[in-house]
């Protein structure tokens, strides 16, 4: 393979880039990140990416990590997923930025609660906080889709990709897609595109694994 | 004035947007929105921005939403604090994209907790669930800070402009300068550049305004 995605499959912040990499066309393999025994607290793994989190992608020398950044080079090599202009390119930045913060940000940490977390290391306060503010960026998400097919433009972009990176998970994380008609279809549309695989399918490492 | 921005004192994430309008030298000034009065909540305001959130931008027809994008916009208008190379560049995204994630968008909802909301309202379950993940966050821009001034090359970029978002408020948030020495004397370069301004006294409103 030529692009290599350092990659678990519970991340949905590496499901972003996997699945950008996957709908573009590109040449890719995950490198599974061993996150539940510790990998990305490693010296080795920090040298990666000091950050300490996944995903990271290599491509030859160059070495990328941030899921937005990721899908941005995805965008620059293939011209895909993109949109159409300078300012649908603008307002897929937008949609990744309030992802990253409001939806995939909150909605990863409060699955981790939920799912991941020792059981007596769980706070119901802290969970019904992140429910709040998930529910909150869910809304704006059903408000704009109540009237267009895809978040910029006319087709899917990459704000589509990272918006939706947690949602498919079926691990209880506060989100009933019934409760949200316009995200329910939207992503209905994501998944019917070709290529799309759900983040198990796409990237090694499940619950099951560690049952 | 030629560009306006909705904002208001107390956010840092609006701060990030004008920091960078004033540092690159446009000609642009503020538009008090009530955020403590539920103006981000009225149709007026979804309708400039569905998200409900500050920063809002406008230049002429122009409107431009998230503070990532404000910054950028900024860069292409001007040339200034994008870096030195396309690969500058796209380090400044990263680290844009981390502090919207895990530096930003931890401080102002544990700043809000701690200070803006109601006592009967407070929980310190999530106090200290926020504080948790900020000092984790702070911890990594400390280590990266140890061997270089700026995050990204060798001068101020948005990088930069982004992470400092939150960091020069005094009123309490967990963050204490003396624990991150290395983010303590990057504050002080950042605080030290020609027409450098606190958030309060760049943007209208602050607290002793609703005292």
């Amino acid at each position: 393979m030529t692009i290599k995605l350092h990659c678990f499959g519970e991340s949905g912040n590496a499901y972003k880039a996997a699945l950008a990499l996957e709908l573009a066309g590109l040449d890719w393999g995950p490198v599974f990140v061993d996150f539940f025994n510790g990998a990305t607290r490693t010296a080795a793994f920090r040298a990666l990416n000091a950050m300490g989190e996944v995903p990271v992608m290599e491509d030859g020398d160059l070495v990328l990590t941030q899921s937005g950044v990721i899908q941005d080079y995805v965008i620059e090599k293939t011209g895909k997923l993109g949109g159409a202009s300078p300012e649908a390119r603008r307002e897929v930045w937008r949609w990744v930025l309030y992802d990253n913060q409001k939806v995939s940000g909150i909605a990863g940490p409060l699955r981790f609660q939920m799912n991941f977390l020792a059981k007596d290391k769980r706070d119901e306060a802290v969970i019904g906080f992140l429910k709040g503010r998930l529910a909150s960026a869910l809304g704006v998400l059903d408000t704009v889709l109540a009237d267009r097919d895809w978040l910029v433009g006319r087709d899917v972009t990459c704000a589509d990709l990272s918006c939706c990176g947690y949602l498919y998970y079926t691990e209880p994380f506060g989100f009933d897609r019934n409760e949200y008609p316009n995200v329910d279809a939207w992503l209905d549309r994501i998944a019917a595109l070709p290529g799309w695989k759900h983040p198990y399918d796409l990237m090694p490492g499940r619950p099951s694994d560690r049952a």
